[in-house]
């Protein structure tokens, strides 16, 4: 067993408050690119860029964090060029903090549809489901897959994720998995589990080779990831393995059951085992209703596409309403001089009506994705900043009844 | 004849400094929502939005003017909505001055394929060349044609125009012509012009009607239209008209030939006639070799799509290159660290590489359009400017040698 590794100085995580009633608090994350408030909201920046949103646009939504993901940057434009471009954060010019995931949930679920649903559980159950006809193969190895691009065989092991997201060089980076598929059997689960442990292993051993810097020479920090299905005992095995291992943080992926209440009980079953001092990030999860869930589990850091991808379609976050949005292509909002929400001080709502916006979305004017996107990110930085908020003065119930009502 | 309508205060043209060896002057134009330096460009915002790019990045890349298209508006979302969200300014979220069109150019060009190419004639001469199918007839009330949205049949006289304009309240606006194609005979053609300059009378008469004020009560300018084709005398005629009647402004309009020669011809048969004391406007032309030409000839205001269509294809606008522009997916680019532009100070050149730009657009991230939109939004500004200071400073020619550089 090697010494253990020191993430500090260039990274720190520093608890501040906690809420009596639940196991939610505040914190402070350190990076080379500036230091968040927890619990906070990662943005999606899936190709090197946040969909139709400006880096100077994120920051004016009070953005604090975003990720990339390493399975489509590998791909196009490549993880060399990015590096000989001076890295992720000066290629897209996002100068605060970033994560890179791993390239695995897109291996194991891409080409198979629609990816987050099934991996989410959200599908019928009964029937093994098969596996995404771009991924090839598994081995102990790693994973042979083809590119969605171009069908070219690409291989991608525990040590290759590493080397690549030094080169992207984003601060928090995240071990390989194998995420598997909702509906696999427990065996699978605990086999599939167990080799995600040895890529662990495999992953920090190649982060420690690298002395734990990007191709940029800037300190990078690892989180491992906690797998197990469904199953309690197999989260509560893979949350003690995170613990055990000189991860700067927790990642809670995989199947995160079938619906919401499943899938708050699988991050129940991880939470009392995770090291209590390191950040925990729960992957590919945001709607407003999950974050309080969330939060009261302890989970300090959130992703998720749909901010972004449902202002795509029209949809705009508004606290308060039942469903947590509402969509904008609505006939109702034709004539409605409102802004989205009274109570949002985001460019959008200061600025235009829903008429406007309703009508830039009829005529399909680009201009509407980026309004409501920013709209929808400020809504969920202004989440956040409530819920920091209620933890410190023990609101939090108040504050989830204010942004979560019935429908 | 009515006493001669004044448009000051809210309303002035200054002509400030001339070319010694051309028509070319530099002006201030005074408009209730702000005073612009000419010459300079109007930036098109077809449906109430400058596709992909925010007001606030407008101003940023130092816009002074745009325009919107009464033909789109009318149809989607329709005046009346406009007028009730308190005028286009307001429902769009821009506070500068701003032009409409009356409409005309979109009836009798849309629906025809390419529409541009063909009013510019860029297409084979010889053939007459049959109406756009959208329209369906043209009599001296007005023209009748379908949506293109639903093909519900509409009506657009002059005075019709004139109220859509004023219900939409831009500060400039433009009587309604009838926009003849290319290739039709001179009979056709001076017939066709009469027509117009009762239109012409009409749209005035309409004007007056209203006292010169918006459906908001701000005033508003009009511009009158000189058509004739390729007719030398009947450009002469046309401009005189126009000259005679109380237009605040006067527009270079119709079928501007069937090559850049042609085109600066046509020009050329107008500008002796214009009113020397008012603003004249070119109608759709924006290339930066056709600025140049424009302004020699004493052009005050240019308009086009193609800086921020061209952008929604890869191409970048680039002072002194041949062409004028590069195309940002050229594989070329695919590891360059350099801007667009080493010498433009827009945000998309002081942000990212052409590396990132080629990255975007090769991965058809939205992103891509709106950085490249701005840098020619931003790249027209600078040659405004550029031709304004060469102006005053008589060194026209030598500008005119660093932005445009034979192929």
């Amino acid at each position: 067993m090697p010494d253990a590794f020191d993430y500090r100085p260039a990274f720190d995580f520093v608890i501040e408050a906690r809420d009596p009633e639940s196991r939610a608090r505040t914190g402070r994350l350190t990076t080379p690119h500036g230091t968040i408030e927890t619990p906070n909201f990662i943005f999606c920046g899936t190709k090197a860029s946040v969909k139709g949103v400006t880096p100077a646009q994120l920051r004016e939504a009070r953005t604090d964090i975003i990720l990339s993901n390493t399975y489509h940057l590998m791909i196009q434009p490549g993880a060399e060029i990015v590096a000989r471009m001076g890295g992720l954060h000066r290629f897209m010019g996002w100068d605060g903090p970033m994560l890179t995931d791993s390239g695995g949930f897109q291996i194991f679920s891409m080409g198979h549809g629609s990816v987050a649903d099934e991996i989410k559980g959200r599908r019928n159950a009964g029937v093994e489901t098969p596996r995404p006809p771009t991924l090839m193969k598994i081995t102990e190895e790693g994973a042979t897959f083809r590119s969605y691009l171009n069908g070219e065989k690409l291989f991608l092991s525990p040590e290759h994720s590493i080397d690549i997201q030094r080169k992207l060089g984003a601060d928090l980076i995240v071990q390989l998995d194998e995420c598997t598929p909702f509906h696999v059997d427990r065996d699978y689960t605990a086999r599939s589990m167990a080799m995600s442990h040895r890529w662990g292993d495999r992953s920090l051993a190649e982060f420690r080779r690298g002395g734990g810097l990007s191709a940029n020479g800037l300190p990078q920090a690892l989180y491992g990831i906690i797998q197990g299905g469904i199953y309690p005992d197999l989260r509560r095995e893979s949350a003690e393995y995170t613990r055990d291992r000189d991860f700067f943080g927790t990642a809670v992926g995989g199947s995160l059951g079938a619906h919401k209440e499943q899938m708050y009980e699988v991050v129940s079953y991880c939470m009392p085992h995770v090291a209590p001092d390191r950040p925990v990030h729960l992957l590919g999860i945001g709607g407003i209703g999950d974050i309080f869930a969330g939060v009261r589990q302890g989970i300090d850091t959130f992703d998720c596409v749909s901010p972004t991808r449902v202002a795509r379609h029209g949809w705009a976050l508004v606290k308060g309403v039942p469903g947590e949005r509402v969509n904008l292509r609505n006939a109702r909002f034709r004539e409605d001089s409102a802004p989205i929400d009274e109570t949002c001080g985001c460019h959008t709502c200061r600025t235009y009506s829903r008429a406007y916006l309703h009508h830039l979305i009829r005529a399909q004017e680009l201009l509407a994705i980026t309004l409501v996107s920013i709209h929808n990110i400020f809504t969920m930085n202004r989440l956040m900043r409530d819920v920091r908020q209620a933890i410190r003065t023990g609101e939090l119930d108040a504050i989830e009844r204010a942004w979560v009502v019935a429908r």
